[in-house]
C-alpha cells in the first residue's frame, strides 16, 4: 500500500475516532499518528471542551521522542488557539511532526492558521484530504461557527387560511398522520426542542420524539420550556427521557448562547404561535417548516401573530426549499431571502 | 356514406351550429335534420332564451310535411317541457319525425323524458352518439344544471402566514408576475367577476382579463361590485370594455339566481377577504384557488377572516385537486369535501 492510501485509510479511521466525541460546544475531531512507511503508531480524539484535543490526545500514547517525523492525518486543521488547551499546531511541531493530513479547514477565526503555522515550521501540510466526508462530519458544527449561535428551525401547522386553531382553542387534528410522522422525525435530527408554556399548559406534549408506533427515537432533543408559567405537576412533559430545562425566554439569543454551550447545533421551536412569532421578529429563524392542512378556519387562532412588518417592502421573504405533499397535506420548506 | 356516418357527420355540424347561440341560461343546442337516406335537409340552433329551440328551427326552414320520415341529429335530448315553446319532442312527433338521434340526456327535471315520450310515439331514438363532446360543449351549462346556480370560484393571494395585506394594507406585489397572468387567464374563462367595494375603493382594479402585455383577452366578464358604496366617477372599473353592476351583496343566492339569468355559468370571486369570507360561510364556494407567496406579514390583514367556525370538528376540510408552482408562488385549487 502507498503512503497516499495508508494516509486515505488513517483519515477514514479518524472519522470513526471523532464519532466517539460528543456533538457538542467543540467539533468532533479524530486524529492518526502514521510512522514515515504508513503504519498506525497511535489514535487519539476529543472527548469535548476542557479536554485534549484529538491531535494532543493520539500524541499522548507515544513515548517522548516516538513522534519523531511522523505523520498526523487529522479530520480538521490542527487549531492555531490557545485556549483550555495549548495550540495543537505546537504541539505537533514540538512532537517533531514531519508531515499533517488534514480534510476540513478551520472556519474559526481565533483558531485558525494552524495550518500555516506548522509550515512554517518546515512541516508538509496537505489539507483537503476527503475533505467532503469530513464536511458532513462535522456539518452540524461548522453551521453553529458560521451563524454563531444553534441553527434553529420554527415549525407551526396551519389551516391553508392560516390558523393554528378553531375559535375555541381546539386543534387536533389540523394535519394528518403522514405530517405528525415527519415531525418527530425532524425532531429526532435536533438537539433541543423548544415550546412556550401557552403550548405546554393547552396541549400538555410530550416532546419527546417518537416513531409512528408509539416508541422513541434513540437520539431525543432536549426539552425547553420558555416562560414564567409553572409546569404542572402531571404534565407529559416530566416523563420526558430528558429532565426539561425552564428559561423565561425574554432574551433569545442569549437562550440560544446557552443552548450552545450545552452542545445544542439544531434547535427545533415547536410553538406555539406566540413562541414561533418571537423567533421570527427577533430575525433568529434559519428554516421555517409550515404543515399545510387543506382546511379553512377562519377566526382568530393564528398560527403566526404579529412580526413587526408596517408595510408590505418589509414583508419577510422567504425562499422555498422543498414542499412535499404528505398525505392530505403539505410541507413547505423555506429559508429567509439573504438581504439583497 | 352509410347512413350511422352521415348521422355522425350532422352531429359534428350540429355542435358547431350549437356555439352560434350563447352561453346563458338555456343550454347551446345545435340540429340538423337528415333525410332517410342521409341527406342534409334544414339546420337549425337555440338562439337564447324565449326563442325557438334548435329542432323547432330546423324545422321551420321546411316547407310543412317536408320532415316526414326524415332523422332528428341534436346534440341535447329533445325537451318535454312546456315552456315559452312548446315540447320538442311533440314538435318532432307532430312533423312527422320518424328517428331522433342525440348526444346528451336532458338533465332537468321538467324537461326530461323527451326522449321517453318520442319512442311511445314511435319514433326510432338513439342517445348518447358524441356523448363526450357534446358533455364538452355543455359543460357548464350542466354545472349549473346539477349546482342550481353558476359555479363559484372564489381565489385570493396570501402570504403563507394567511395575510392578505401588510399592516398599513399594502399588498402590491405579494405574488409574482406569473401568478397574476394565471388570475387573468382565469378572469378569461369566467362570466362575471366579483369584487367588493372594500377592494375597489382600496386597490381600484380594472377588473378586466389582460395578457401579459397588457392587451384585453377577446372574452370579458361581466364586472360586479358588491356593496353599498359609491364606485368612484374615475374608478378604472369605469372603463370595463362592459358596463358594471352594482349589488348590495345582502342576499348572496338571489345575486347568483340573478348572474344565472343574465346568463353567468361559471363566477370568479375575487375578493376581498371580506366578500371572499362571506361566500365561503354561506357555503356558496365549488372552488378555491389560493395563490401562496413565500412571504412571513404578521399583522392583521387576515386573507380570509371569520367563518363561523367555533371547534375543529367543525373545520372546512378541502380536497387538493392540484398545486402548481407559479414563478416563487404555490397555487393550490381546491374543492371542499363533500359531507360525509
Ligand atoms: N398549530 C401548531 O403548530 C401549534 C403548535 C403549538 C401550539 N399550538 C396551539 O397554540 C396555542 C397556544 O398558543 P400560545 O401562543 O399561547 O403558546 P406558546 O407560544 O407556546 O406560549 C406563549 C407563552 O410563552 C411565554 N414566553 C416565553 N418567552 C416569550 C417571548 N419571548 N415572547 C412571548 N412569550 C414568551 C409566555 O408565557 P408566560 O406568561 O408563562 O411567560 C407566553 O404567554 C394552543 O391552542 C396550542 O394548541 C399550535
Ligand atoms: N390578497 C388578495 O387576494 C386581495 C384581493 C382583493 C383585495 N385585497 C385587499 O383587501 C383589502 C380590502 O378588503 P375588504 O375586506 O374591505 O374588501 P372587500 O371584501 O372587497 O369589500 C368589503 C365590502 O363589501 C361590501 N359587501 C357587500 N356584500 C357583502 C357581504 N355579503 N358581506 C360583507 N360585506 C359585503 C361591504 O361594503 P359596503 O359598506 O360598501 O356595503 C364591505 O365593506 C384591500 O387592502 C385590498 O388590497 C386583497
Amino acid at each position: 500500500m502507498s503512503v497516499i492510501d495508508a494516509e486515505r485509510d488513517a483519515m477514514r479511521r479518524a472519522f470513526e475516532l471523532a464519532l466517539g466525541g460528543p456533538r457538542g460546544e467543540n467539533p468532533q475531531v479524530g486524529a492518526v499518528l502514521l510512522s514515515a512507511t504508513g503504519e498506525v503508531l497511535a489514535e487519539g480524539w476529543h472527548r469535548g471542551a476542557g479536554t485534549a484535543h484529538a491531535e494532543v490526545d493520539a500524541l499522548s500514547k507515544l513515548p517522548a521522542g516516538a513522534a519523531r517525523g511522523a505523520t498526523a492525518v487529522v479530520t480538521l486543521e490542527p487549531c492555531n488557539h490557545t485556549g483550555r488547551t495549548g495550540p495543537c499546531a505546537v504541539a505537533l511541531i514540538e512532537a517533531g511532526i514531519a508531515r499533517v493530513v488534514y480534510a476540513v479547514a478551520d472556519p474559526g477565526d481565533a483558531s485558525s492558521g494552524g495550518g500555516e503555522r506548522l509550515r512554517a515550521a518546515g512541516v508538509d501540510v496537505v489539507g483537503g484530504v476527503l475533505e467532503e466526508d469530513g464536511i458532513r462530519l462535522l456539518e452540524s458544527w461548522l453551521t453553529v461557527q458560521r451563524l454563531q449561535r444553534p441553527h434553529v428551525t420554527v415549525k407551526w401547522a396551519q389551516s391553508l387560511d392560516g390558523r393554528a386553531a378553531a375559535s375555541d382553542g381546539t386543534s387536533q387534528w389540523i394535519t394528518g398522520p403522514e405530517a405528525r410522522a415527519d415531525v418527530h422525525l425532524r425532531r429526532a435530527d435536533a438537539d433541543a426542542i423548544i415550546a412556550g408554556t401557552g403550548t405546554v399548559l393547552a396541549d400538555d406534549p410530550a416532546l419527546t420524539a417518537r416513531r409512528p408506533d408509539g416508541t422513541l427515537y434513540e437520539h431525543q432533543p432536549r426539552p425547553v420550556v420558555l416562560g414564567t408559567r409553572a409546569v404542572p405537576q402531571e404534565a407529559a412533559l416530566r416523563r420526558h427521557p430528558r429532565p426539561f430545562m425552564q428559561d423565561e425566554g425574554e432574551d433569545l439569543p442569549d437562550l440560544l448562547d446557552r443552548l450552545r454551550q450545552l452542545g445544542a447545533h439544531r434547535v427545533f421551536v415547536e410553538g406555539g404561535p406566540t413562541i414561533a412569532s418571537a423567533f421570527l421578529r427577533a430575525g433568529l429563524v434559519d428554516e421555517v417548516l409550515v404543515y399545510l392542512a387543506p382546511t379553512l378556519l377562519g377566526g382568530d387562532r393564528l398560527a403566526v401573530g404579529d412580526l413587526g412588518i408596517p408595510t408590505i417592502s418589509a414583508q419577510r421573504r422567504l425562499d422555498v426549499r422543498a414542499i412535499e405533499r404528505l398525505g392530505d397535506d403539505l410541507l413547505v420548506v423555506a429559508t429567509p431571502k439573504e438581504a439583497p
